[in-house]
């Protein structure tokens, strides 16, 4: 049988931001170069990649040079352009990983929705609205306050409208402005998180891996717990703050949905604990489920690293980066395993306006002696703007006291006026 | 007080190869960007750093370039050029780190050794020699087997050369063919390494981190045990097997060392671990102490991170690449906690020609769930030559069985004829 050999393949990545970068980190050890194509000159992956496109992610000629630079793609901006990817591919014999279907599919968030509720994974209710009068219809079955989206581009939060009364169904879908859908709104318990990877077949199982030589290897992290503000994530918390049996179960639906995706690679899970409600508000079936199926939904899926899978990079064995790439060329799923309980928090810009970044008090919070920093090598610093991150994790403490650290150290550092 | 801010500075790097690589995966995070020199195109840390200046590492125009180019000066190679680097430090008002006179003082095996006697730090006996009569004379003093050694330009036992009785004086000093050196030769129990690191004053002190607002910052890491073939490094054990207060001797050694020299950066200090021997054999001052001082001799100091630090990366919280690379910023240093016992492994090229590098069996090596691997992306394997590592940590094994393991890993991969 021929194996794999090194030097490796090179890897060429729609999207060079913060991600690329991490993936470029993480590629080097394991001798894989990539090139990335982004519009931004000296993007974050920049320096530290074999090479840089400049070009838009939906630019067929830039597409075109990556794929003819490149012995495999990927992405890690759901703006890459499926269709456009269908076409290289096809034209230059070069695999996408995962599979341009799925991009597609998750683009589309009613679409997408429509999957995971047609393969019987839980999550909200919602519908598709194309009028206020089909809104305000939902909404009779959905109740109020609900949450508008928009189908299409929405991300950390844009795209998403609150509607709190029937009333407001014009103004909202004038807001959203293109293709809608409804959800009922959660009242959820908190926010979790799973990253999940998905390999080839037919390499040998190990650890918490799952594999034949027919199935793809699956394998997911520890369910987290993402604290969001201003629907930013700001802290990720490792484990989550849930009980064994909710954890499992995120894990358990996490699994369901790779499942079902096409693709190799890395897949970020956003899920929602829902709160304990009466017997009166569940369903039969719910009541029936003693393992508490009924409280875990998938509110999102993204097709690549998340932004909340950053922890693994010191608190897992393999990070979520590592694994992207190994999956995406064909290689063995490194281990999900936790070192330790962990706690992420990003480095967002501020609510000043848009200025050169300069961030001070650096050695502050460098000479903490927990805190491991991810400087994303951005020259903007814009209000709400993802400029870094930093994990926090040992000294035996315990996640409530990681988390409250990390929000102390964050107030080491600040971007300068 | 003035802080430290991001985007870092840009830190120039004499020698690209894989400390160069590994310095740059490891810089990225922290925002700080990478120039390399390096005579070889395409080098080991070309694709993952800001830069590459093609060129000696003693070629004046090319420092000078590299001077212009950075914030800082560094070396990863002890191939640079003291005198060169004091003048461009001078004329440019770029700091160099560790001190040229450091990287000047280790360059001659003898100014080291005496150095290091000065200081009081316990060594093996050794004599300069510049004639076969005066390598005659030392070795009635020093007996035989005995091992001359280069003063300059050896590494990885080339340079070496073991004598085993007088009449081969002429012949050994031929083959050095330079100036020369005669060493005891130890019989050790073991061969071992302490890599520590030397910051700035005025940070903070943390965990085993020692500093004043006056006192340099030192920090050692746990003593590893290396274990040589034909005088090249194949594994380091971590930790020694060696007793605790053997290991505890070994740090208290390298943190005089550390104390000697000059300059902030990582520095890779061998040590040998000698044979117990019968109280006749010792010195009085070794007879009466208890804590067996006597057992532990510096044998070598490399002003850079070194081969047998390598398992810092995934065994310790801040790696030696990390803490070289803050170090020579000015930053505060990162925690050297031993995260779990780890053994790492050189993949060396074998005995055949040298020819292009094509390792199979990498998916092989890649599905052990505690292996972690670094390429160094050389194009040409040659015999003997470090083409990359794997580390082998976690699953609750005991050194023994990690080094076990590593072995039978090593042999999952091997160079395409």
């Amino acid at each position: 049988m021929k194996t794999k050999t090194l030097p490796g393949p090179v890897v060429g990545i729609v999207g060079g931001g913060q991600l690329g970068r991490m993936l470029a980190e993480a590629a080097a050890p394991l001798g894989i170069e990539l090139v990335v194509l982004d519009p931004t000159p000296d993007c974050p992956a920049s320096p530290v990649c074999r090479d840089q496109i400049v070009g838009a992610f939906d630019d067929p000629d830039s597409v075109h040079e990556l794929a003819e630079r490149a012995d495999t793609l990927t992405f890690e901006i759901e703006l890459a352009d499926p269709d456009l990817l269908e076409r290289v591919s096809e034209k230059f014999g070069v695999e996408v990983q995962p599979s341009p279907a799925t991009l597609r599919m998750i683009q589309d968030k009613l679409v997408q929705k429509r999957a995971l509720q047609d393969a019987g994974i839980p999550v909200p209710a919602f519908r598709a609205v194309d009028s206020p009068e089909e809104l305000r219809a939902a909404l009779d079955e959905l109740g109020t306050p609900a949450m508008v989206k928009a189908r299409e581009g929405g991300y950390d939060g844009r795209g998403n409208v609150p509607i709190e009364d029937s009333d407001e169904a014009e103004k909202v879908l004038e807001e959203i402005a293109g293709r809608a859908m409804v959800e009922e709104m959660v009242d959820f318990e908190r926010e979790l998180s799973v990253i999940g990877v998905k390999g080839s077949a037919g390499h040998s199982p190990a650890g918490d891996r799952t594999s034949s030589d027919k199935e793809d290897e699956i394998a997911t992290y520890v369910a987290g717990e993402n604290v969001h503000e201003e629907e930013i994530l700001r802290e990720t918390v490792v484990p989550a703050r849930a009980s064994g049996a909710v954890r499992e179960r995120a894990q358990a639906v996490a699994r369901e949905v790779l499942d079902l995706l096409e693709g190799r690679g890395v897949y970020g899970i956003e899920l929602f604990e829902r709160e304990e409600r009466s017997p009166s508000e569940c369903s039969s079936e719910e009541r029936s489920d003693s393992r508490g199926n009924g409280k875990i939904l998938v509110n999102e899926i993204a097709p690549r690293p998340h932004n909340s899978g950053h922890w693994t990079i010191e608190g897992a064995r393999s990070s979520q980066f590592e694994q992207h790439v190994r999956a995406v060329c064909g290689l063995p799923l490194g281990s999900t395993e936790l070192r330790e309980p962990v706690v992420s928090k990003n480095i967002l810009g501020d609510e000043r306006d848009s200025r050169k970044a300069t961030l001070s008090g650096v050695d502050r919070l460098l000479a903490e002696p927990l805190v491991h920093l991810h400087w994303y090598g951005k020259r903007e610093v814009r209000p709400l703007r993802k400029m870094g991150h930093f994990t926090v994790l040992g000294g035996d403490q315990s996640v409530e006291e990681l988390l409250e650290s990390a929000r102390t150290y964050r107030r080491h550092v600040e971007f300068e006026p």
